[in-house]
């Protein structure tokens, strides 16, 4: 009961987050082509972030799959998630908007990198509320795809100082990794 | 239950989608009736665009009551069928305040096709998820409409150019065409 | 099942028309009494329509609750309330901007008009797609208080042209009407 | 039945408030510090409000745990307390835009003190709903915490107009009170 409430709230918000976003696709006053063109990287930089956004509902989904009660620290570890996710619109609009120039790419690998490290905090906390033999532990195993991302994030960080392109290459590569499907929890439950 | 969670994040998403559509419709400061005039366009595609979203609620509904269970690539069929009916906020908006020109007329109607295309991507997917025997195969037989409808759409995208009145009455047109209940899901469900 | 994704549909809507309702009271740049003065007449709107948005949520939740299955005719009657219900904010922000002129106070008695018209037409569908016997049409009985509402929601919008002062009041009070909370459904579902 | 959709509506309702009130940080026009430095403290103001919504939203939760059934009572005393909380995004963005000044600091106290008035009034009503020997009556005891975190809201009023920074860390003192878990609830459930 009490988890699918969980759920049910983290559902909403991020919906509402990956919806929200479009919002800084400001509708121009033109009606011609060049009038939306200045609107390209913002529409770029949507697609990146609604994408990451779906990676996170989707991998935030499973890993919930696995725990069984819902603890105070749980829901705070969710909480802080969230409020990290919730820092998406503002990064994503101010990076297109400023056509992927140093330093709102640098903010927005640093937001992904607090949305990675807030994701590992929650994990952390539904291993310790399953006690020994946690499921979840099983199923990630060395977590080595999550420790590449925020090596990763922190990279991209570094690198929109020199080339922002470059950054922006690396946060896309790390959504693209994801897209594959993680099917470890799946066949841990399932097993 | 994964499934549930599913359909409870789409149905999040279009319900922020169909209502942060109106903000589109910006307060005027005026207080007489000539300072709301030049929202009727606006208001208009903002009809049209809450008949499409919630046909898409509807018909997204039925499809997916005959899905057993939601494999990794029906979920993210799924992201891509809401990516475009995020930006349905963005195309009504523009194509409302200029008063349906070529241009906005245009990608409205790309937007449209893009969503059918992504829609039919969905319906694939969970065909391909039944094996043979497919419930959901049986029900939509040789899917004209939809064919018809991704026909229509391409039809109103080209004729933007020359009469955007014309692609505004063609998109009316097929929204009307789904208004009638689609009762095929229905028949094969019931029995 | 069904019924209960509609429900969800219909929540989700209701509550994000009430929240971004809010999105009207815009912050002022100043940091004294002055400057938000002038936002006292849209606070107002805001809470007439919060109360009136809460008393359609309310009512709606006791309908369906005597629905047993959702047919596509009730389907769409709902979409056509929230429609009228998703245009609240824009009218609720014009008329408290404009504190109460004439021509939005009689759009805002138009729109709680349609709103009204639209709940009788979901009520009429219900009622249709129980037969005889109907638990919801013994409920309502002569539904008496709907008719005399929509009479004084008109009168209020007549009433705007001479002095908007009495439209508001009669819309506050047919609000104030409504919050005597409606047991004639609870009696009889008891029963 | 009932106590889930008064859930899910509240659920959706704070979803809302805590991802729109990131609208509040918008989107500055220049790429480099200087032009998200003044930000800083809307930024603060929105870390503020973010962890008191997750606070009621958390003990919201419990409280309704240890509801068995929804009044018309209950259900307007609901509707009382998501107004107040619906004003956050409103005073979160004035006091952060104006960097923590006195009206606007005041404020920001008056609706958390409205706030925690809903709040008490919504747990008297669902005690009153319980009867003698209610659950949430014997969980909440003399409820020490609620009446103290009320007297500090109204000091943080006061001492707004003296020294603003003051009522902030007052604010900010009460948020980490109630971070702390209330195990009451969950100790008195669980026996």
């Amino acid at each position: 009961m009490e988890k699918n409430r969980l759920e049910a709230f983290s559902d909403g918000v991020i919906a509402i987050i990956i919806t929200i976003m479009v919002l800084e696709l400001k509708v121009p006053h033109g009606s011609d082509f060049a009038s939306i063109k200045p609107l390209l990287p913002v529409f770029l930089s949507y697609v990146l972030s609604f994408v990451y956004v779906g990676i996170y509902w989707n991998n935030h989904h499973h890993m919930l799959q696995t725990a069984k009660h819902v603890t105070g620290g749980i829901l705070w570890a969710n909480l802080h998630l969230l409020f990290w996710l919730s820092l998406f619109p503002f990064v994503t609009g101010w990076m297109g908007e400023n056509h992927f120039a140093a330093m709102p790419s640098a903010l927005y690998g640093l937001v992904l990198l607090m949305a990675s490290i807030a994701y590992f905090i929650l994990q952390k906390s539904i291993i310790a509320s399953q006690g020994e033999n946690s499921l979840l532990a099983k199923a990630i195993g060395r977590d080595c795809k999550s420790k590449l991302s925020s090596l990763l994030y922190a990279a991209g960080i570094v690198a929109a100082f020199y080339s922002p392109i470059l950054s922006g290459f690396i946060y896309a590569s790390v959504a693209l990794m994801w897209l594959i499907p993680d099917s470890r929890i799946e066949r841990v439950v399932g097993q």
